[in-house]
């Protein structure tokens, strides 16, 4: 064990406490927090915010860190520790060189752009948001900029920090490859599923019992509850204090069947996850998923690839019909698997399907490319989004609450966000492909047996944490790296079967 | 506004960010946190309790508040400015002198001995627990005599954290008088009570039921569900993060209608306190209750002389009998009345009625003054304890996890707080004859508008929070500081006509 890296020890601590502390005021605020408390508790968060970049930007851990960097300290180093250090130089790159008070200026904007966003979005007014939408983008320019290096553009600097293994190169190619082979795909299934009679999905269901199904669902995939709890909140998400405390939220909707159950399949996989991460990384700078894209690939993987797969429902579909006999005695599991595969061509990413969803970021991703690169102007943002909704979709936003608007991400700043839930889905593919190469992967799921499928990810991906990045475990387990032809691939093979399309 | 005041500022902002952080854990870990979570978690509580304690006591602070006692200096400052001096003197006169090694090994040793103290209550063991009570009685002596002044026995510094305004003296004479009155009070009370037929109280009672209509009561008493929520926890408590964030916990139990009720009427009364302190106040060292005696005032006057009156119950008993129409139609209101009131010699304290409620108090009082002033054998304190109850309330425990370890409070160090539950009864008391002469109480009740009472104490005593010692505060509302005879007079009315005793 490094005497050096023992130094830092302290500094990481400090953080991981005052970490964790914001995560649970994040998690209290979503599923528990009285409506008037948000006034006085921000004040708490922003000095737990402010005392976290304290504990770990400051001279002290920079000259530990420097003299980590010396050749004899590397050797004794070993590869946990040099993986920590790794995270933390990325942590001092992020923050560093953004002199304090713009930074503080930042964070006091962006919940009130947050707050003007909610309220546009409720009015359908895009021109109230746009001039925060500027200023908040101004900033992250700037930001990004005393970051850049060799040239590149700030717009890379940002998608990196969601996916440090894809730039806009790969992305362009990843994207365009995409729109080739999906938009035709899709124009052909759609013609064919609209004869797919889904009216059963908005039949009445009982909230108690979607409540008692989904968890039975979210133990059946694999949840530990002695090591994770289920709440309740406006929008899913997944959140961990440490490899002992993940926790997921569902939301349930009574004339929506498929809403709270694909929710909870999709953050039961970021969960686990979150839970397989071994005890010696949790609470340490790597002790969390490696990447968004990876952790995208978690929980699509499990929401789609598995839980919309016919031999996953074999076993458990009559529990289903059981809990609703009224709506569902008459519809086969092949009716119901159709059914929650067609697709829809919807406005709204949220409510995607999963052949028309890469599409949904490709606009998106197209777009901040514009805001960053082309300098857009940001007033006629609307237009640019509808128009590329109809060239690649046939459908246009009837307003803005449904077209621009819908988004939460631009309001908090987060640009270079939405190609990791792509990549997600792309990364979910190839390692999909690999399973079915070293087990018996649909028998298994006819069996009811989800264990080989999770053991396997977590020995080749989630134990690792964030100690390997995304193509360095992609190349371990699949022997090469991010290949997005497994996911064009997946999604021609499977639809055009379900579909009969030739 | 004091410069110097302001130079304090930073440091009362961080402490109270850290502290109201632990609090939030404090709540999770008792309401949401799932089994298995706790051993990580700890670490991040022991680092934030760790920075709670840096960011008060240290020279920085220490200097300011050195400056802030000049004369010249206190001429400045306003009245709320000089309670909080007050107050965090106080702080620092608690932890100043302590080593930090000693203060560090004792908070490792606590939530161990309380480990040991569950695990004996549940084998009832005592001598389980015995050796790990004798290590935390010798901390808490040692401590206390660190900050001995005057001669006085540690045991008043202890009470004194709890209380400031009651010390031994005090308290023998308070308890002398219970003992004299209350004793052959009760057991004439007992032998006519024992004709009361309560059966009906464990009867099945639904969960639902009891729940909604424990959220009825809990509005209301007055509980504001915009600035507070309730949630459920082993057992029942009261927290909050400031004025606008108040939390209570309730615990159901099917077959004992009681229980629930009136737990969710006295956290309510807790709540109402930290509800009403001012604005200006939360979220600084004087933005809580102002003690332990003065909180559990609030919660045992609505409770027991609120809660169980029976103009209290006249507007709302019939919705109680509509929820469980099977189990209470044949209970007449005077039958509830005489029901919710009739006292059972009980050995446990959490379970005991009104008029036993003391006798357990100064059982423990007694004991307690023998740990510390008579050096009481640890190992024969049993013996002390079910001669105690012999004498006092002539029951005798049949075992020791319902006698001498029924309560958690030694297991960690709360020594001297016991009496405060006694003082809160008393001073409900004393606040209640002051209502009776300035307000139609009881018409105001059959009324079911509560609004006046609760004002009442909110501009009397709530809104200072913990600016005026509850000496000052009882005075200022009543004309006199505390006085028992009001508790003995309430006890003796109420029970001396509720069951005819001449």
């Amino acid at each position: 064990m490094s005497k050096t890296f023992e130094m830092l020890r302290p500094y990481l601590d400090k953080s991981m406490a005052l970490q964790t502390a914001r995560s649970l005021f994040e998690w209290d605020d979503q599923t528990t927090a009285p409506f008037e408390a948000a006034k006085y508790t921000s004040r708490v968060v922003g000095i737990l915010s402010d005392e976290y970049m304290k504990s770990l930007i400051n001279d002290d851990v920079r000259q530990i860190m420097n003299k980590l960097m010396e050749d004899k300290e590397q050797a004794e180093l070993t590869d946990t520790e040099k993986a920590i250090i790794k995270e933390l130089n990325k942590t001092f790159e992020q923050l560093e060189s953004i002199p304090p008070e713009e930074y503080r200026a930042f964070n006091e904007l962006a919940p009130v752009a947050n707050r003007v966003w909610t309220k546009a979005k409720k009015d359908n007014k895009y021109e109230d948001f746009a001039p925060y939408l500027k200023e908040i983008l101004e900033y992250k320019k700037k930001f990004a900029g005393y970051r850049v290096k060799d040239n590149k553009d700030p717009y890379e600097i940002l998608l990196a920090d969601y996916e440090e293994c894809f730039g806009i190169k790969e992305l362009d190619i990843f994207f365009e490859k995409i729109k080739k082979e999906i938009i035709p795909l899709l124009a052909k299934v759609s013609a064919k599923a609209d004869a797919v009679d889904k009216s059963y999905n908005s039949l009445k269901y009982d909230i108690d019992k979607q409540r008692e199904f989904c968890k039975f669902l979210c133990g059946y995939v694999g949840f530990d509850f002695n090591r994770g709890v289920i709440a309740e909140s406006a929008h899913p998400f997944t959140m961990q204090l440490h490899n002992h405390d993940v926790r997921i939220t569902d939301r349930y909707i009574e004339d929506n069947l498929e809403s709270a159950m694909f929710s909870i399949i999709h953050e039961t996989g970021h969960a686990l996850y979150e839970m397989n991460i071994e005890d010696s990384l949790t609470q340490t700078p790597v002790g969390g998923g490696t990447s968004m894209g990876m952790h995208e690939a978690q929980s699509r993987f499990f929401e789609n690839i598995i839980g919309r797969s016919k031999a996953f429902w074999e076993p458990i579909y009559d529990k289903l019909v059981g809990a609703y006999p009224d709506n569902l005695t008459n519809i086969t599991l092949d009716h119901f698997i159709k059914g929650i595969n067609k697709p829809a061509s919807s406005l709204i990413r949220t409510e995607a399907d999963e052949l028309s969803y890469p599409l949904h970021i490709i606009i998106r991703y197209e777009t901040e490319k514009m805001m960053f690169m082309e300098d857009a102007d940001i007033e006629k943002l609307p237009e640019v989004w509808n128009q590329k909704y109809k060239d690649y979709m046939g459908i246009s936003p009837k307003d803005d609450a449904s077209g621009i608007l819908q988004d939460t991400h631009w309001s908090w700043g987060e640009f270079g966000y939405f190609p990791s839930y792509a990549i997600g889905s792309a990364i979910a593919s190839q390692l999909y492909y690999k399973m079915l190469e070293v087990m018996p992967l649909e028998q298994y799921l006819q069996e009811g047996n989800l264990t080989p499928i999770r053991e396997f990810l977590r020995d080749s991906i989630h134990k690792y944490g964030a100690t390997k990045n995304t193509n360095q475990l992609l190349m371990e387990v699949t022997g090469e790296e991010f290949n997005a032809d497994y996911y064009i691939k997946y999604l021609k093979e499977k639809y055009e079967k379900l579909y009969d399309i030739v």
